[in-house]
This record gives structure tokens, sequence and C-alpha cells, in this order.
């Protein structure tokens, strides 16, 4: 009889998650909830969000809590249901939990996916899902770039940053990308197109902020920032007049119990800039709409998303922290099944 | 023969502004530049904004170069003149120096100004002038409140807060003021009219954020900062989902070459906040009008603005200091004849 591995939260993190943060149990694989379905999961989304989401602090979605398991957007198939729109065997994308096996109801981010066009279901938890839609809406409807602003992208070999500078590129921005090392700043111009690479390993905020100014003279219309802390703090040295900040994440933050801040907020008020928080959650209605734009998009070449694919549920606390050493490249998912 | 005394910046200040930062002088009373006019100035306006101004780093104006005056907005007199329009005689405001008289020409801030209508002219440095129309467009145009929203305004009893907050109540906001000490914070239900005062003295960052979640329990629509640092943190924690800030002044950072930082930015995020930096030169061409209406208001009594008027240029060094100790209640001017 098959049984649902779980990897479990129990305890919250200090500073950096610990294996000993986490417990990977062995349980029954439950029964469909009444009007839901259960699915085997195939893909897990391995994302910085998830380490805010284990501290117990006021967030947009609740702390997960102690016991359960961790909370993560996966793709699955149908197994058992006790509601007609799902069938076992169809694919169903939701926010679930890093587990075999996960029941479902219908409605919140639950939804049917059509895999067969695309080349690999995990595509769900990259391209076109909310991770490549994040890099779209965040770009294309706060930010609102026009042709030749300047684009500063942080986290710019992540994910969401390397959509987000060629979806700018493709605007006809001059798109500067920050990264660390390399390696990675090599990948920025050679396979993402961007204009200019800047790597921040090693480098205090002034000499970063001298770096962003050399490659951006005039400063930046928009940063979409991923980052926070020095990185934000040397790019907020370099804002044009009113420019427009997309705050869509903070990793350098999330595994620091004594954040150090951002010291140059200043900035923003001498350059009248205007800081958008930033969730993808309002557009999750327009998630088709923009998944067939990127699919064109990545036909037309213009656009392409590395997957980071790690496998095994016993792999996931070694696989996550790839996410905050920087060793990731590309989407990282975690392969289930 | 009248002399001319200017208080120059011979120094950068290095944290807090000391004496021997600034030198006083006595130089022969200037003639009137080319199409350009001379006046006496009469009262100086002390704004935690020159501290800025003294440091040697990017703003939306240049630094005060070093061995001259330490500019100030002032009002005063023609004195003598090379331009029909500005008679000698004539009362004139406009962006000059800590000085006995100040040249000027036409354009920028320059504007004659008609002090009959007023009790005194200072009031053209407070209620009528840029910081009571900071308050009244940062607010109305910047926030754009409306009835029954939560505002909470840090540094409610300085000269742009104590406007922010009176005006917020006259939109039919729930007003909530921070202000340093129990004497403030009085004065800010007493005389000002806010719904509930706090005072941050001696408070943690959790200590401080409980005390606004007791004050406002579904969180701060509004946040009009001045303060910035612990104070802004503590408010970050207390954002209602789509929060707007209008980030109008740090004073708290002004004098800390050490800058503590902001550790709450993911509360942006998480609240889908937008935080907005704030001058209030793009409307500058509104001010009369903003002016009458708030005329309008003062003469109602719905609005005041009380001034802190310090005496003697010699004394502009402690007056100018009585910003970071908390010792000025209301706009403070410094009086120059």
């Amino acid at each position: 009889m098959a049984t649902n591995r779980r990897l479990l939260l129990v305890r919250r993190p200090h500073g950096e998650p610990v294996p000993d943060d986490f417990r990977l149990v062995e349980e029954a694989v439950p029964a469909p909830p009444r009007n839901g379905f259960v699915i085997r999961n195939h893909y897990a989304s391995l994302d910085p969000a998830q380490r805010g989401w284990m501290d117990d602090a006021p967030s947009y979605m609740p702390p997960i809590a102690l016991g359960s398991a961790v909370r993560a957007t996966t793709v699955g198939i149908v197994h058992t249901s006790d509601n007609p729109d799902f069938r076992p065997g169809q694919w169903v994308l939701g926010m679930n939990a890093l587990e075999d096996y996960s029941p479902m109801t219908p409605g919140g981010f639950t939804m049917a996916i059509d895999v067969s066009r695309v080349a690999s279901p995990s595509h769900f938890l990259s391209s076109m899902g909310a991770v490549g839609l994040t890099a779209y809406f965040g770009l294309l409807e706060v930010a609102k770039p026009e042709a030749n602003e300047t684009l500063v992208v942080s986290g710019a070999a992540g994910a969401v940053g390397s959509v987000v500078g060629q979806i700018g590129k493709i605007m006809g921005c001059r798109v500067i990308g920050i990264a660390g090392g390399a390696a990675k700043c090599r990948r920025l111009i050679k396979d993402y197109g961007f204009d200019a690479a800047i790597d921040y390993k090693g480098k205090s905020v002034p000499e970063l902020a001298a770096e962003i100014a050399l490659a951006a003279p005039a400063g930046a219309d928009i940063v979409f920032e991923n980052v926070g802390g020095n990185v934000m703090d040397a790019e907020l040295l370099n804002l044009a007049r009113k420019a427009r900040i997309v705050l869509c994440g903070l990793i350098s933050e999330y595994n620091s119990p004594d954040k150090i801040g951002i010291r140059n907020l200043w900035q923003v008020l001498a350059r009248e800039a205007v800081l958008h928080g930033y969730l993808v959650t309002d557009f999750v209605p327009r998630f088709a709409e923009a998944g067939t734009v990127m699919a064109r998009w990545m036909a037309e070449g213009k656009l392409r998303m590395d997957e980071d694919i790690q496998v095994g549920l016993e792999n996931a606390y070694p696989a996550f922290m790839r996410l905050f050493s920087g060793a990731n490249t590309g989407k990282l998912i975690l392969k289930i099944a």
C-alpha cells in the first residue's frame, strides 16, 4: 500500500534553516475531502517566499503551522476524487505542500492544467506559472516600462529576475542585471541578452553603487528588486528622478535574524521615486492570458526560462538551500515523482 | 553703514552639527545683481531639510558649498533693486540663506507676497508657506485620504505633522499621531484634535508597534512619515493592505552617520503597500490656490499652526538644534530683523 511521505516544519528556523527544523515522516495517503480530491504530486516549486512562511511574522499568508508540511506550489495528477470536475488522471496545479499526496478542494489557487501543450509539466511552476508571471505583471503592469528606459534588476540570474530582464529587452529597455559571481553574470549577457551585468560579490555599497553608475549614468528609471540589503542600498544611490521600484523580494534578508536594513531610503524621497510592494495575487485571474503571451515569446526565441530540477522529496532540504547559497541556476523545482 | 552678517557652513557636520561647523561673518551689503534686487531678511525658516543640504550626498538640491551661507527660505523686504517689478519696500519670499541681506533674481522660488492679509509675515514660512503646503499636497494629492480611513502621522507635533493630522480630521479620517513626550502627545489631542497620540520615547520597535496596533487595530491605510528609523519600522508592522505611505522626511536619520536603516521593508511587500518619495516642488504652481484653502480653514477654526520663533541671527545654531532635540513646538522660525 502506498504511503505519503511529508516534509514537516517542526521548528521555526532562526536565521538559515538547518536540517533539524524539518522532519520527513510517512503517513497514510489521505482520503479525498468532501467535494475535493487527492493529487499525487510530481513537481514542487521551491521559492524564497517559503522561507518567509516559516517565520511567525505578519505576512500576506499565515505562517506554516509547526508540525504541518512545508507549504509549496505543486503540480500533480488526481489520484482519488469526490469531485466530478477533477477526475483521476487530470493534471492539477495548486498551493499544497512538500509531500507525495495532497488533499485539495476547488477554488483559490487550484486549477486544472493542460500539460499536452508544454514540454514538461514542470513548466507550470516556471515560465507558465506564478514565477514567470510574477515577472510579467510586475514589470508590465506595475513598473510600466517605456522604450529606452533603464531597468536595473537584482537577483537577475534567478527565476524572476532573468524573465524580468528578458521582458525588459522585449519592451526596448536598456537592461542592467545584478547577480552573484562571474558565471551568472556571463549568463545574463549570453543567455538572457542583458546589456550589462554587475557582480555584487565582495563589494561594498559605495563600490557597487559606483559600478551601477558606470552602467547607468543617467540612473535607473525602473528598479526590479528581488534582493534587498546592500544591493538595494547601492541601487537606491542610482535612481533617476521619479523612478519606479518594484519590491518583489528581499532574499538577502530572509535568513537574517538581525536584518541590516535599508539605509538609503532618503534617496527614494530625494528622487521622488515610488516603491511598490508587489504580490502577483491580484493578477491571478489574468494568468491564462499572460501565459499565452509568454508561450509565444518562448516560441519566438525571445524568452527562455531555465529550470534547475532537483530530484526526490528526501532531498528537499539541500535543494531548498540552493536558493540561498546562490547555487541554483534558473527556476528551482523539486521532482517528487 | 549697514553690514551683512552671514552664517557660513565651514565644515560638513559629522552626525549632529556642532558650533564649529559654522562661522558668523560680517561682510558688506551686496549690490543688486543685474535685473535682480537685494532683500533685508526678516524671517528665515529652519527646517530638517537643511541638515541634509549640509551633507555632500546626492539629493534633490546640490549640497551647500563649504564657505557659503546656510541655505534657507526667507521672507524680507526689497532693500535695493535693479528690477522694476521688485521695488524697495516690497515683501518677497525666496530660497536665500541665513544672512541679513540676500541678493535675489526673479524666477525659481522667488515670489512677491502680500503681507497685508496675514497677522505676521512669518506665516509665509509656516501655514501659507512650503511647510504647510507640504502637508496639504502630500496628504490630499499623494495619499488621497477617504473618510473613515486610518491615518498614522509621525513627527505629529512638528510643523508638517500637525497640519497633516488636522487636514486628515477635516477629511474625516481617524488620526493617530506619534510624537516624543507626554506634553507633545497632550497637544496632539487638545490643540490639534487627533483621535489618539502615542509617545515613542523609550520604547522598542515591538513595544511601539503594539501601541500602534491598539490604536489602529485594522492597520493604517495611510502613513505620513516624517521620522524614519524605529518609528517607521513600528508603523510598517501595522499597515493595512494596500496602504499608502507618504515619505516626507526622515528626521531621525539626518544626524546619524551610521544610519540604523529600515528593517521591516518586507511589510511593504506583504501588504502590497505603496511608498511615495515626496517633495512639494511639483506643486509650487498651485501654492496660491492651496494657500486660500488653508487660510479659510484657519479662519473657520479648523486648522491651527503654531510658530516657534527664535530671535537673532547670532542664535541660529542653537535655534536650529531645537529641531533635533525635539524642543521646538510648531514651525521653527528665526527672526532676523
